[in-house]
């Protein structure tokens, strides 16, 4: 029986002037950072400083890469070449590596970001390019992709640890594959109800789809946000439940 | 008796579809490769590829850390704050390194570029930080500056290794300072005599100064340029000249 | 005797995901948007959508040029080479028109922004640059200044409508410069206060220094802020006791 | 019978230090140039510098307009929202005409480059939002296109002038389409049967595709290259040949 799970977010998504996200609240409560690099947000200084609020909260770190678009926050798909997309994810993670390092931390996973995420999750030219960067730098470092998603099976076929996630916030078919964002109910907004669904998939395995049926999603980690206060307080809500279940909340990745 | 130099050059400068210099032959001349790390030049994939061909070289790797100013090549001078720059050096380094151990090698020094290697030659305000990045991500890296310049003597109290250097194709003043390339006659363009100069510089400690009086100047590395059929010539006549003088060209920094 | 006033304030600088500023709420308050061109701030869906919103409060536009540094918020100096900036100046100016003309309106002053404009207050050579590329694209754009600076001088002699500027919430010297924002008390907060300074300003052309003395000051528009809610109840009190007092707001520049 | 033509080609593609074409050997030639808006290419120097010679020449100016990809030399698709582009591209535009103002000259058309142009030949969604951003800053700009592409008769719909263009070194398949670059025979390298082959375009309506049949290609302008010395040669060539026929070489648009 599972008793731990692990709780992600994206943070350093802050940018020169522009603040995003409350990445000193949601550190609290998750056990492991998804920390941009510089391509899709996240300057050196912000990285840096958000690198050391997860240093102190004993968070584990990942590296959240994504296509070079600052203008479009990495959402949206570009037609990279393999060699392109290969050498941005390594000259990324070591950035980050680099950051970590000053900070007093490591980089222990990767999880791509955003229209890059979404693409490699069936994309197989582009998932290789992803898998290609991170066995160039280090093949230690674990690949974060979406449960169910080929992505996993690829990556795990090159010698690579994978991290399945799940989405707290989101609707499930009833073949265990994320709702569109574009259809009615695809996101869910009431905390309570979410944080029941979290302890669910955690303990049964599985959660209610979208029409109502049990629908098995093997998670190792559940992905929630901390960029607004409803979002923070969803996610001490999540948190909350799944301890008083007896859950630990612990990073996938021991450093 | 000195028997051993370091020669180095600036490479990785090529910018997507903009192609710079010649790094694959400049690469069988020099000991030492500054490469650019996306600030004023180079991106993943250009950067990668001149680290693979340095690493066939065996030739030593350096970081060129520049300002953030890509279309100014990291030629104009920018007042920004050492917690910034701190955080820029950090990030350049690191995405070095994540790219120089995709390419099976590593980064064993870093060397300002442009108008910051000019400004932290004598400004202690930026020449600070850019030592605090670099013993904050790797305290082994050696710092290159320009020999007889306040920022050796920063680094070295600060604990990190320092090496001198000096410009193959430059002219210095009596004082040993560089004259302004504003000056007629500040820049040499004889391969011959630079090659003969600098056989002095080994062998001498110092060269004739633009005024003609012999000039000490203390250099564990001479910088060339590869980034034209000339200046190619210029690098291979000086190592041709030290190499039938008995000198060994060797990186300042055994990796 | 002075009835009518300018008042002006920073929008546009919203970038990609990233918010800054309430500049829906702002714009009911003032008659003249400086509005960012994509240099320090600001993306072409976001710029536009700005000037519609300006268009439709009938507000005079200026481009709010800036040097080259998104990460830096142009907030810090660069030494930049006079045809550089002066191309810079016309690209961002033109950028702006081409999108004000989509908005149905047009550019009628510029202001350059942060680092860029403290440096022109009083570097001649800088200044004529930014001078030289708005003669160049459009001698009919007036130039915005800080009130007693050499620039606006160096502007009108070349031929330039000034605009010379006061900053409401800002102390003066007893010599009518800006107190530094490094010293105690530069920065005012009480909106009544401020206000009724400004409304002494419009009246008497001229406030109290910092030093306690009626100070001159002749400014034809004041620059007031719209990026917190504090900042946006100063510039509606700002706005309220002026025109209690008669005096009208309406753009310098008539378009 | 037809005797004019228009030949265009891609300048001011330089950026920074990173030189790229020969503008001024090749404005020799062309009577239209697509200048680059600093998107894919071009800073604000090197633009102005670019136009000024185009001035000189007396040749019609356009903007080739791009995905914001400078990495990427624009030749990556981006799956880019609409209204985004839509504002990137009267971004671009009014840039552009804020140069060519400081040149003394103007915009007269809008060509997209890149992965844009080959997008929008058949994505109707993509070139809508080209269409949007000329109509929007200014309708009278003509658009030019892929000779028998859709985007010219959606441009035509929406009431655009339009301009179709043929590629003087390149094979076409019978149906009028361009053979993919990956097919061997695809880019032709003979000079003198290049400009054979435009000349039968020109006179004849139509060219042998790759099959060896007569190929109908109603186009108004001839897309020539400048940016190596064999490319320059050609262009020369197909002009020498044209003009030997009788064939003057003019913008199709008169400004």
């Amino acid at each position: 029986m599972i008793n731990t799970i692990d709780l992600n977010s994206d943070l350093g998504e802050s940018f020169g002037q522009w603040r995003m996200g409350e990445d000193e609240e949601i550190l609290g409560v998750i056990s492991s950072a998804n920390i941009a690099c510089g391509f899709h947000a996240g300057d050196p200084v912000g990285i840096l400083q958000t690198l050391k609020l997860a240093q102190k909260n004993d968070v584990a770190i990942g590296a959240h890469v994504s296509y070079p678009d600052l203008v479009g926050f990495g959402r949206r798909k570009m037609e990279i070449a393999n060699h392109e997309l290969t050498a941005d994810v390594i000259y990324q993670i070591g950035a980050l590596q680099g950051l970590a390092a000053a900070a007093g931390s490591k980089v222990s996973y990767v999880k791509p970001h955003g229209a890059l995420y979404n693409t490699i999750a069936n994309d197989e030219y582009q998932g290789l390019a992803v898998i290609e960067g991170i066995l160039a730098i280090d093949p230690n470092l674990a690949l974060v992709g979406l449960a169910g998603s080929n992505i996993l099976k690829l990556a795990q076929e090159k010698g690579l640890r994978t991290i399945a996630e799940a989405f707290a916030d989101r609707a499930y078919t009833s073949q265990g594959e994320l709702v569109s964002r574009r259809e009615i109910g695809s996101v869910l907004h009431d905390a309570d109800r979410v944080a029941q669904r979290m302890l669910q998939l955690v303990t049964e395995g599985g959660i209610a789809s979208i029409d109502g049926k049990f629908t098995p999603i093997q998670a190792d980690s559940i992905c929630v946000h901390g960029d607004s206060p409803g979002a923070l307080e969803m996610a001490k809500r999540i948190k909350a439940i799944l301890q008083q279940a007896g859950i630990t909340i612990r990073p996938f990745i021991h450093s």
